[in-house]
């Protein structure tokens, strides 16, 4: 059950004028599921993404990066999902290469215009003969509209799919920003892969397209933790198709950059909220605020300490304020000159620990009260300066065990 | 269950001359719980610890730690459960000060030459008062055949008493090595904390004590975890009582210092497994073994990585070969020149993945063999150097989701 999480309404997603979308069913793992998704962009669209640290990248994700920097202008994205074409080695980026090739002699464009992206099973082999087959389909299939469309195909053990859409006002135009993600964490019935595709009509110079998609992963999907694991395959792509009849922005400090950016970066908070409300067996919605550190990073070190810990997500799945177990998280963050006398903790409202000890006036029942709550705010104040930081996470539940220790079906 | 652990037989601890030990039933938390153990150490033995890292530290950590900087020689440690007196701010090192000053008082020796430990609920005021009316009890129960006793006396929810011995000659006497531990990670009903006491009658140097400690808890229970918590009590001390018939040790590099050292890692490494084989909820045994790399501490990175994944974890759980994780697991470690192709992945025998994508020899069903079994060695060479390092964990289970979801009763 997902954390007060909704299915998006169609009707409610904007339109984004130059990008159609078409979604077919390939039989990638599975027959008679959604399973390929186009993104088709019309010329004069700017694209940036933002892919996962993990060495042991994908190699879609290892081919999106190439074509990325060949400076080519991309066309289309290609998303399959039943199989994530990860640990499969040479073989693996032949077969990502194949499915761009396949896809760019259909748009008669350049295969390096072309951004491929995979989730499912890893170390199988991509059955790109099926997702090349399966490519007229989903070509035929491209409208505007599609974005509710999308967030199903892209799906894989999400409950819901997630979407959001936002307007702002741009110079004088409305423009218009939809996204779409999926997780949950990594998942069965192998792992799977965090994506988020965001896309608005705004018009973005291309030199500033890079540092707007690495801003707005770091406010959004890189503030979110479910089980700490990082997959293969993530990805954050951002598009503008610069069709809105506005001047364009070239610098996200101007006026104009900022609006943007914040809008941009308030729906892709929520598609990366809504991996966590969906996450695997969540039943708790948690924000983690860390207060009062030297620097942003060593409050986003606590704050990743605490959504990180086993014992403290399982405390908020039992609702028991069980609060030595977060001061314990913070005394293990990696802040080595932290002085625990100066910490103090709050649940929501309630002031659980005052200078490193349990608060006099705190009553249990107050903890007790917050904890049962389905959203809770965890707020840490380090009492050593100014700087601040925020992550997103879940409780750990019986279910989480019961999903990933299910054995691949 | 714990896997393949049984309990200590008290006659095959070896006694060590120089140490008494007496346990008593003081009522810290609950009545009718041997609760309360004292070591008393002879005059003219070399105590050292190596304690936890966490910030958070209890009050008898600040303690210990002090103590053992006065200078002043150790004649006696006081080991509490129920209570571990951390997150209890200025009044809870005042307790425990109060404790080693009463038990100092009965023995006549200064409060600097008494460590104190605790273990048990954090944030409650640790109540001294019915420890230190214990202490006689304690102090009358003092034997030096009592080893198993102790094991007893400062379980918290381990479910056996941990302890090991072993002799071994050095410069001609035969001496003997004798330790309790217990664990299980951070439990119920709060967070609990891993205790490791090593006693010898070997003749040790001073100066190398502190060098002996910290290589022995380095390669033992700084090996080992759970589910990555640090709890704020950890603590490992090492005695040498010196009553043996040898000349003093006074390096680890001499020959003698080797042997000595090699037979005590080798009790200490069965204290720390011992606290994995009874990991809350454990099933499984698991060796995680990294190979090739460029250094020990990359090595090491990688061990950790997998051991702490609750995804490698849930999949050793379900005996499902679910062997991606293992290796995205490897690929966010944090070496950032790693080379994916350059991987191989063992499960004991069975060689799971080459040079970063599935072995084309490797079946499933071999695959899934080994991970049936209740002790498993994962192998992983990274095919970068010549280093290598091993980490000790076990699964994660449902029942560690129960466990620490309990509320705290």
């Amino acid at each position: 059950m997902p954390v007060n999480l909704v299915a998006p309404v169609a009707a409610d997603l904007h339109p984004i004028a130059g990008v159609r979308i078409g979604v077919a069913e390939a039989g990638v793992r599975k027959a008679h599921r959604k399973d390929l998704t186009v993104f088709l962009l019309d010329e004069g669209a700017s694209v940036a993404g933002v892919f996962t640290q993990n060495r042991f990248c994908a190699a879609p994700v290892q081919i999106s990066r190439e074509h990325l920097s060949s400076g080519q202008p991309i066309r289309a994205m290609v998303i399959n999902t039943g199989n994530a074409n990860a640990g499969t080695g040479a073989d693996g980026l032949a077969r990502a290469r194949a499915t761009c090739i396949a896809l760019a002699r259909q748009l008669s464009v350049a295969p390096e215009q072309i951004l491929p992206f995979s989730t499912g099973v890893i170390m199988e082999p991509l059955p790109n003969d099926r997702i090349e087959a399966g490519l007229p389909t989903a070509i035929a299939d491209a409208q505007p509209g599609h974005w509710a469309r999308a967030a199903e195909g892209i799906m894989t053990t999400d409950t819901l799919p997630k979407a959001f859409s936002a307007q702002v006002q741009i110079g004088g135009a409305t423009v218009s920003i939809t996204g779409i993600s999926k997780g949950a964490g990594m998942i069965r019935p192998n792992m799977a892969t965090m994506l988020g595709f965001l896309a608005t009509d705004a018009c973005v110079a291309p030199a500033v397209m890079q540092q707007l998609a690495r801003d707005l992963a770091d406010g959004s999907f890189n503030r979110v933790t479910i089980d700490g694991d990082t997959s293969t395959n993530d990805s954050f792509v951002v598009v503008a198709t610069n069709k809105a009849a506005h001047a364009p922005v070239t610098s996200l400090d101007s006026a104009d950059g900022q609006a943007l950016k914040a809008a941009m970066l308030s729906v892709s908070q929520k598609l990366a909220q809504a991996i966590v409300r969906d996450g695997e067996g969540a039943t708790k919605f948690i924000t983690v605020r860390v207060e009062g550190g030297k620097t942003g990073d060593e409050c986003r070190k606590v704050a990743y300490a605490i959504a990180h810990s086993p014992l403290v997500k399982t405390a908020f799945f039992a609702s028991d304020p069980n609060l030595g177990r977060i001061l314990a998280a913070v005394g293990y963050a990696g802040i080595d000159d932290l002085d625990q006398t100066g910490i103090d903790l709050y649940l929501d409202d309630v002031h659980v620990a005052l200078q490193g000890g349990r608060n006099p006036a705190y009553r249990e029942e107050d903890g007790q009260r917050v904890m049962k709550q389905s959203e809770i705010t965890v707020r840490v104040l380090l009492g050593r300066g100014t700087a601040a930081d925020t992550v997103w996470t879940c409780d750990f539940s019986h279910e989480y065990v019961t999903i990933n220790a299910d054995y691949r079906s």
